[in-house]
């Protein structure tokens, strides 16, 4: 059985959105879950629920890591903050996965400072699943695990997003593109046109540069970029769904004449919401560290909370690590070939 | 008089939408249109509106880009485009201002090359207006015109970029903010670091760093970027819209069980659809160049065409290149003193 450290304390309704989503997954997925935060905080929500026969356990940790904390803060002054304490259980083997719905920057840290980085991986990267028009997912890494990155390293965000859109989203030989400002290979800046060229080199089903429309288009499954790049745009489209909401719920009051037009607004708006959040595909992995790490979105609910523990059990439960590791050291091998 | 040279043959409606664009212009601006064009299809077009005592005349060019040339071999090859009789309207003082819907790459490589670059200014930026929550427009700069930008050429869009908005959006005193991946300074990457601390020390009412997500809060006026970035955020931009209208519509029909449903819905997503449309606001201006320079959006019906002329006469008007070659140099000798 695969054992999930679940930061308790990340979440906007933390404890009690992480303690329910523990009960739901460790009933459907058959996973065990490490519950780590301010243990008084937390059993009192666990005994609002009455789950005597479920494999949860609480692990105490004293410290709070906050949205505001900056990362270096947390990692630095916080050493006993739920999330060290999960990643800890995780590199000392009592654990294999942490999953935290908290401040993105201060868990990429910890993560990345107590698990490491794997073997033949150079720097990880934080892969967000973005719904495309096909209705199925588009990956983009890196989102914002690094800036200034190089080729190869592009390369190795490649290779591990690919293995991840596999395990995750069951597609044999996923489409890699690099995010680029029109598809011919001249355009683009120095690194897109250094890392396409090694892109083809490698085994992957590279098909070439993208632009940023093509996010959303569905004909690419995984989009590998710089960090800043990636987060630029999770965050561009985070703001613009965001708007485009609000337009939306303007322009229905406004135009509310009767109980029927706002009920059948209503629903098509709320389709709108849930499918254009990705924290409903389960969250985001930050691939290339020892151990698997999976970050959600501050707003998660119970269920999304469930869906992060999901992924993080099928990728502990597929080797993803292991996979990484000797294909990354494969690309490595046909470049130095090459 | 101000006197437009339009390219009558770059948009998709080319060059029926162009010559109704000219009318529109002529009769409500007050300026001189001269469409540029394959002259027997623009007499054709114009021909069915015997609008005689206008200020338009034809200028004839043999030669059409086309969305599919690139933009090298556009400007080598079709030297007697459209685009560059048009440009060299402006070059020779027989134009003040090149408008295009044609090919945005094409255009810009024609501009640059024809019109060359200000005085002081290293290289121009394209410059897009983003509709915002608070009813107003960002102006996002440099959205495509450069890659690897350096932080001396990211202060030089700043400039650039507040004149524009000063000019067009009548605010006084624009806030000017750098893109970057979160607010803190020691965020971003190396070009945001050195960019940012260069800006502080202009005398633009420089903000800071912002996140993707403040181009629709509408918290800043102008942010400035390298063209990759810039790019991206565009491209994304129109993706996303795209499909979340796809969706919408799908959501709509698939819940229509009255016409009044139908309707309501119907028209909440229409004014959504040109609420985020940017062509509305007037092109996108290339500045940097000598004689202003507007590309728009190659889907321009006659009154964003009209709009982009609109905001070409009020850039000549007011004299926008004499202000961006002072306040380009009076930066620099700023940051020499400094």
């Amino acid at each position: 059985m695969i054992t999930i450290a679940l930061d308790a304390m990340g979440g906007d309704h933390a404890p009690r959105a992480e303690v329910e989503g523990a009960i739901l997954a460790a009933r459907e997925l058959g996973v065990r879950i490490l519950l780590v935060g301010i243990e008084s905080a937390v059993r009192q929500e666990l005994n609002r629920h009455r789950q005597r026969n479920l494999p949860i356990e609480v692990v105490n940790a004293t410290e709070v890591i906050t949205m505001s904390d900056s990362p270096s803060q947390a990692f630095r002054r916080k050493k006993d903050s739920s999330v060290h304490v999960a990643a800890k259980l995780v590199r000392d083997g009592k654990a294999d996965a942490l999953v935290s719905m908290g401040n993105t920057g201060a868990v990429m840290t910890v993560a990345r400072f107590v698990l490491g980085t794997l073997r033949s991986v150079d720097r990880p990267a934080l892969a967000a699943a973005f719904p495309n028009m096909k209705e199925k997912v588009t990956v983009i890494l890196d989102v914002g695990a690094n800036v200034d990155s190089k080729a190869v390293q592009i390369e190795q965000f490649a290779v591990m997003g690919e293995i991840y859109y596999r395990t995750i989203f069951g597609v044999k030989r996923p489409r890699v593109a690099m995010l680029s400002i029109g598809e011919e290979e001249m355009k683009g800046n120095e690194l897109t046109r250094e890392a396409s060229s090694r892109l083809k080199q490698t085994s992957l089903n590279f098909v070439g540069n993208v632009e940023g429309r093509d996010v959303f288009r569905g004909n690419v499954d995984v989009i590998v970029c710089d960090g800043f790049i990636g987060n630029v745009a999770l965050k561009i489209s985070e703001g613009l769904v965001e708007h485009i909401g609000g337009m939306l719920k303007k322009a229905i009051k406004s135009r509310l004449t009767s109980q029927l037009g706002y009920v059948l607004s209503k629903s098509a708006f709320d389709d709108f919401r849930r499918r254009t959040d990705y924290s409903e595909y389960g969250g985001a992995p930050l691939l290339g560290v020892k151990g698997i790490t999976i970050i959600g979105h501050g707003r998660s609910n119970p269920i999304a909370i469930k869906n992060a523990i999901r992924v993080a059990n099928e990728l502990c439960r597929s080797h993803v690590n292991e996979k990484i590791e000797q294909e990354v050291s494969a690309a490595a091998a046909v470049a130095v070939r090459g």
